[in-house]
């Protein structure tokens, strides 16, 4: 750690060098995971909200490229960290520092191929998607899942694509934020191991489309039936994404593109 | 099929025999997935909603035994189909003709350890949870899932369980259902092949609970890779609740009892 208080970490097996504070939220596998999840191809226009420090943005157009993406960040100093990491590591993201709840009036011009989104995960004490969203209003700290997915589905053009990662302890919220203007709602849960519940759900969505919910079969993280004490557990496929910028093999991969 | 309209099938591997209309809703796997899933153990009272001609209460009759066990049945043929085979099979079940939507009044005075319930599929044109409630609604054929989960939701004691088997497209509209009387909600998907979307889910609940959603490791219903041509292709386990009756191994017989 540097006497500015961040640290500079590797990842995508040390293709991106980022850029984060030492303290408070630090990006982990979660955005790497979420982009190698995006079906987004060279050309596309992707609107990152909540874009932290840049992790997923970048991971993004590092293994896609050529994309015009924009990153939308509520804290400036994240917001000139993902400037900084972008042109650190000489890959093009233009970042707007606003709120994504009041969304500012450059980005309410535009409609993007794909958002995607890594909303802040935090502690509820309720099983229940009404309590949580009454409690998430009430507590103030934090924006509802649902005001999230309704500023990506309004910035996204017809049959723009939503991908999100969440706590899979979040899903009935993450699902009951998505209404009518969505449709092809594909839930992809990741499970620790093999046979054991979902701990995060990615969530994809079109936008203005009609097809049924799927739920897909997991993708598991680690190898084995428990946690080793030495070296990693990732399989084959989570290493090559974490460590190769490959993509993840989605149920949607298969499906769309 | 005899004179009557009606056919005898062998559930359980012949231990039941059913009569059933031979035209419309047959019973299939999906009320003995349902019953195979269900926590109840002998002097527990539970209650199914739209029990039709009784197969997966009386399933769950059959393996755990020493139930109070109710069904509740709009049409009076399966009605009294099922007090039929209630009583063709020596089992226990006491059968009430009515509508879920207006409790009959005694059932309105009386509340369960267990309510069950495999709510009728059909077909939907949106992937939509908003959609689908106001196109339910607009049919006027069957009632929204959110009417299921509601009048079993009344009908429960303080910590009953619900339990309810559904095609796996409707999970969003399932979980929407679920209000904040509802917690401990887990999802028990099941798919047809190692590898595959879930065709169907098992949804668990318990009143007055405040624990986190859970999203299960799907359980596979068959083995290999594709149809086989000869003979039946389901997994052991699944066989062993076909034929044999056994529980279903979901993943809250491990977590609670």
């Amino acid at each position: 750690m540097a006497d500015d208080g961040l640290t500079c970490d590797g990842f995508l097996g040390g293709q991106l060098r980022i850029f984060q504070p030492a303290k408070g939220y630090r990006a982990g596998v979660d955005p790497v995971l979420l982009a190698a999840s995006v079906t987004a191809r060279p050309g596309d226009s992707v609107l990152e909200l909540g874009c932290g420090v840049g992790v997923a943005g970048l991971c993004l157009q590092s293994r896609v490229g050529g994309l015009d993406l924009v990153g939308l960040e509520l804290q400036p100093e994240n917001a000139e960290l993902a400037r900084r990491n972008a042109s650190g590591n000489g890959l093009s993201m233009d970042v707007v520092t606003g709120d994504l709840s009041q969304m500012p009036g450059g980005l309410r011009a535009r409609n993007f191929d794909h958002v995607i989104a890594n909303p802040p995960y935090y502690l509820r004490d309720s099983g229940t998607a009404a309590n949580g969203t009454a409690r998430e209003i009430a507590l103030g700290e934090v924006l509802p899942l649902s005001a999230w997915v309704d500023a990506a589905t309004r910035r996204l053009k017809p049959r723009g694509v939503l991908t999100m990662i969440q706590r899979a302890d979040r899903l009935i919220d993450l699902l009951s934020a998505c209404d009518g203007r969505l449709g092809d709602i594909a839930v992809q849960p990741l499970a620790p191991r093999v046979g054991r519940a979902a701990e995060l759900v990615l969530l994809r969505a079109r936008k203005g489309a009609r097809g049924p919910f799927r739920l897909h079969s997991p993708i598991v993280l680690h190898s084995g039936e428990k946690h080793e004490r030495d070296g990693d557990s990732y399989t084959p496929e989570i290493r090559g994404v974490l460590r190769d910028g490959m993509s993840l093999p989605t149920g949607w991969h298969a499906e769309i593109g």
